[in-house]
């Protein structure tokens, strides 16, 4: 871990709706700083490039999070406000419809302009103002603007995880495979051996719980009805994946949802992204450049179709999002998160279950849908969230990209089933 | 309604895995012959008809159909069976992986040939040797003949119901705009006004109940939770959706899914499927040709993106189908479905509930998943139903193309929420 | 050859601008009848199919090319004219853009209305306005009237070549390979060594000659010099374009054009379109199904790209258009034509320069451009050529497919280089 | 001018086959180190971007202009040569099938790596290798390397033109409209009443003539006939061209060739590329910004397709390369080049026929085909030109971005009909 990589930690989960001001604004320095250390092994022209529709460049992460700030924010509460760039208003506007129009996400990489230095001024100018309105807005607006740079904060720190995963497919399309970090150590520890962990079922209650920070799309906290079911207390690791390779797993249709063997057929996909078969081994692309892979990570990089199929061939299946929830909501946060500074999964060790935080999101077989009683937040605000309720699975846990603040068991992530440049992975269930 | 049509009605529920070798006998006659008379009204060359991929002409359906009694039951009950021709077995597989290969679904309007009266022969030659086998099958294989004799007519109903529609869109985009029957009259009724009915929620049980038939994919019966919620007595009618266009509902992002809003954009869309606006009034196609509309009617043939608009511009939302199920489990199975020979939805009249069987397929907010403990069945047939359970949403409660005889309130039906040529519609709910 | 079959056979070259109404009435009624027996061995369904866009369904047409006649001579010459269906005028345009608007071209497969009788109804309106119109327009408007006849007459025969090469190709999509006809007898030749016919070159006249009917591409008459050439006796074989093959010919990107090697690639082209390994034999399917091929016949639907590449590979070129017709200038027009029956090329025979007409339309090196000094016709028929002289190449010399009164030695036919469903061939040339 | 552009100026035709040792090191010095000067201007960003398939990033130019020197010089005449990165091989390969396998062309700004500076420490590696290969080479070698210097350098030239190009088309697709160079002055001249020169066609000569460089492609010389014909005496200009489209012209299909109109529907268009309107005024974007626009200039960045529909609107039509090289042969190499240092075509002046060289590349009415007797050069350097000879359009006269001691007389550009990217215009002409 370089010098400066060492100052993005764990701290205390200082970010709620409810901070006092000072709080807020050390928050604020802090994680927007985070953005920043996490650019500094980048390359000039890294900065513009984008590898396929669904990633953004770094430079482009880097305004859209000052962006939300200055729109949400600024604009809101400094009275008179004059943007740093009226064209930026569309320019870094990712999709919310009720700001205006936006700027063709395939294009984000088109945009050599602003030039990244006019960017970093732009990052200035909105910390500046910030920090400013910290301390002089109105008390009677402190509530409202405390819970919007709780919200804005979470939103930066879930663009460090996207630089991160975007950087990895960044480079993982150029042929001379370039590393993001030369200096992350691979793994080498033995994964334990698998074990299940048997739950009651019955009348439960997930989603937002007590005062800390959640989405909106974590509540209303609600009660659900589960049957007996277990988990494997740990994530199925390269190994075994291997092993449903060479058993065929990508050629055997009956193992697979309809759409998950057409995006096979279609996509010719014959394993996880990122693997490599070389003289017969299998190397894996990482944020360390390309290495031999070891059996005892857990498998990266899957799509749901993938991972689905994986649990049929396995004669078990994945969990839904209610079991994880109750299951993970009184274990303590912890493990291969970003703060590791591993920035990969690592093999499970210990007793009970493992790696519920951390290390790899978590495909669960729940549809990303509102729970009971939920509705979106009143303006532009409340596309954050509810819009995307259909046709994406949910995903749980946080991952080693993950700043351990920014995860909780209630947290829902959201994917579509056929993606798979972030860090995810899955863990075995069955009925009891 | 022509004499022949007239025939087409509803009947005793006699298709069940327990039924004698009798009844499945003239249940087998009566449901094979209501394809060929529902293709009475076309002429030669609507046979061949392909008008997007996702519809099939004609002559495939009433050959597909044929195709699912040999493979599954002659293939695998008689001794020695020879196929009426070989290469049916790959012409006819509609996604049947474990069958062997499949013509490709787009290219079935690409197969003149066989001709049709050469597909009538196999289906002469298939319910001749079907007669013989419930004849003559040893008594110990009767249940499970039985039980895909039941799966199989259950099948040819659903591929009546698709014979319509697809015929319905076949006819669309033709600027001819033929009608499939010049007989059936416009409804002329008015609609009931929408009212509340509340149910209280709590613990219930949904799934197969009894003795009857049901798709896999209404196993295991199973505890819910729900909250307590209201339904709205009725659909959705054309008046209701017309207002919500008049009022840009097409327009504005804001009430759309993300999905849903890249939908309209993308196919242009201004109105649901069939919609025409000529001298500022409303047509919409019917199989009885274009017509002026009838503002009592349901609104039909719209996506779910355009149902969870609406619902979201009116205030309310979609029901789940868990309390779909729990509100229709008492009703009794009647209502404007194909066996009252209107092949077209009418306005709701009468008290309480309406229109919850018939009329239209109900879109619900269920994505479409296996109930808890669902496993698909071994072998070939478990692709019937549970290799879909991904990308779909769940719909319910029939139309006025589904046999009466073969809906009943555990019925799942599914498509992609961008799919509007069946017949669909959906009814509004609320929190309590 | 069946009875009816035997009707299409050469006659005089009577259709020409200047011909008598007697004349002109008896071309009329043979050529329309043509059509019609050209029709007799489809069967229903096989009328409406279009396999790809660039085929158009049997029944499109039969209705085209009879609304050809209702739009440029009825609606014109006959007062007072009242379409048979106005909406046929936009149905069966095919681009002329100055008459209106056209139904799409790749949906001509999706119109199963009109019905088939009802374009024989159509055909006969048309047929019997027309012998009207003959009898009985003004003195003074005849030469007009003839001069659009002349044209009526030759676009109705180039659709018939287009009727035998769609339906060929309709039935090649169909994995039951059905034939056409199954009288067609085998060839059993054996082809004429191929010999080089020098010509001296230098100044020449190409274009259009005397009083006979032409199209204006072939106008104006003008010179051109060409270097010394010379022209192989014969076109190139099956035989010989299978060594071209086996010596990886497919897999040399060298022997390519650039736009040749991406189409195959893109295509995965590995030989002639209708041609299919079995059992390390070649097949090709022809008008009489799937047979096994004769080496000695000219090698038939390749696409530009492949004549070209086989060109490079056996060190010669293709010809130019001009050197072509400067060889074919004063060659008797006669070949393995229509007429002969056989609606496949034939080997080549006898002495000197073979297969000039007939059996298979040759590949130039030419593009299609404009003759000096051409200009195209005013109004919707100037479209009918010279829109069209940009990125398509010019062939020559008819095939077993083009009626024999039909073809000339100044006759000018076009196709994109990457097209491969006519029947098309090649014969090598190379500088003295 | 800043005082390094001023760098690049007019110097002696000095770079050909039968140069010096002396001449050909200096004329590589100078010509290298011109494409590092063009690229002063851009940031850091900038040099990734690729707009669309067929632009390059500047990077990727200034590494392929290398690769080129490396492969078909120091790889064949160093001995023991060792490549300074041997995946180089690929990455900068453009389209050369016998050296290899290439990095695909729309994915040359996916590369982020190698940067810029390791760009620029292959290209010093290179130059100095080159310098002493110049030195020391055997003198029986001298000859093929100076030719192999001489395609190398006016390789390299092609790049600069399209660096400049490329680059115009990346800043357009921003929203920001940022400039390439501040400093360029508008034009402000009036341009010359159009005038009319005949030429009394027959036979001529037209192809490569002396002993300086050219192309293979202009070889061999040969022997032409042409009709009697007139060239205008200048470029179509801005005004002529917006009077065209107030006429309707793009909306006009009879005005159109098939595949030009095809074009306009798809891709909408409704005016040159680069132009816009804003408040009924036309701006069009420049290497200087988004400028108002002179009327007198020639309209640039249009396709074959406007062209050809223009002439025709204008009852004209296009030169033939042969017409055009023909009235150019005697005329000296002089006009608006890039010597002139003004990156945009300027209004014509003066007498004669003006703008035969610079400003604009000419389209032509002659798809690029062979000349009579051409054979493409043996080994990959016969891919340079040969393989690109269908389905493009010729080119003549060289435009503004065209270095003056590159173009020639005999010079055959080549671009698909439908590409509109580069600098180029058209001349009227006429039969007589």
């Amino acid at each position: 871990m370089t010098r400066t990589q060492a100052h993005i930690e764990t701290r205390n989960r200082s970010v709620c709706p409810g901070m006092e001001r000072d709080t807020a604004a050390e928050a604020y320095r802090r994680i927007r700083h985070d953005s920043e250390l996490l650019c500094e092994p980048l390359q000039a022209e890294d900065y513009l490039l984008q590898s396929m529709p669904q990633t953004s460049p770094p430079k482009w992460h880097l305004a859209h999070v000052s962006w939300f700030f200055e729109t949400f924010l600024l604009q809101v509460y400094v009275p008179d406000y004059r943007p740093f760039q009226p064209q930026f208003r569309v320019l870094f506007n990712s999709y919310y419809e009720q700001v205006g129009p936006f700027h063709p996400r395939p294009q984000r990489g088109m945009l050599s302009r602003p030039t990244l230095e006019e960017i970093y001024r732009y990052r200035a100018w909105v910390d500046e103002q910030m920090a400013a309105l910290i301390q002089t807005v109105a008390e009677e607006y402190w509530p409202e603007v405390a819970l919007r740079i709780a919200i804005g904060l979470n939103h930066e720190q879930q663009h460090q995880e996207l630089l991160l995963t975007d950087i990895k497919h960044n480079f993982w399309v150029n042929p001379l495979f370039p590393a993001y970090r030369s200096d992350l150590p691979p793994s080498t520890e033995v994964s334990a051996p698998l074990q299940w962990h048997a739950f009651e079922g019955g009348l439960g209650c997930i989603g937002q719980r007590g005062e800390a920070f959640a989405y909106d799309n974590e509540w209303p906290r609600h009660t659900v009805y589960v049957q007996p079911y277990q988990l494997a207390s740990r994530l199925v690791n390269n190994g075994e994946f291997a092993a449903f390779i060479a058993e065929g797993g990508y050629k055997r249709p009956e193992l697979w949802l309809s759409d998950g063997w057409a995006t096979v057929q279609q996509q010719q996909w014959q394993a996880p992204l990122y693997w490599l078969k070389q003289d017969n081994d299998w190397w894996h692309f990482t944020l360390a450049g390309l290495q031999r892979f070891n059996e005892h990570e857990p498998v990266a990089h899957i799509s749901y179709y993938e991972a689905d199929a994986y649990a049929r061939w396995a004669g078990h299946r994945l969990p839904t999002e209610q079991e994880w929830e109750l299951a993970a909501a009184g274990v303590e946060v912890s493990g291969n998160l970003r703060d590791s500074g591993r920035l990969h999964p690592a093999p499970a060790g210990g007793e009970g279950l493992q790696q519920l935080f951390g290390d790899l999101w978590e495909w669960t077989a729940s549809p990303y849908t509102p729970y009971p009683g939920y509705r979106a937040p009143a303006g532009a605000l409340g596309e954050y969230n509810g819009k995307f309720m259909c046709n994406q699975m949910v995903l749980r846990g946080g991952s080693c990209a993950t700043p351990a603040e920014h995860i909780r068991a209630s947290y829902r992530n959201f994917f579509y089933p056929n993606e798979r440049w972030q860090f995810k992975g899955f863990r075995l269930a069955e009925d009891v």
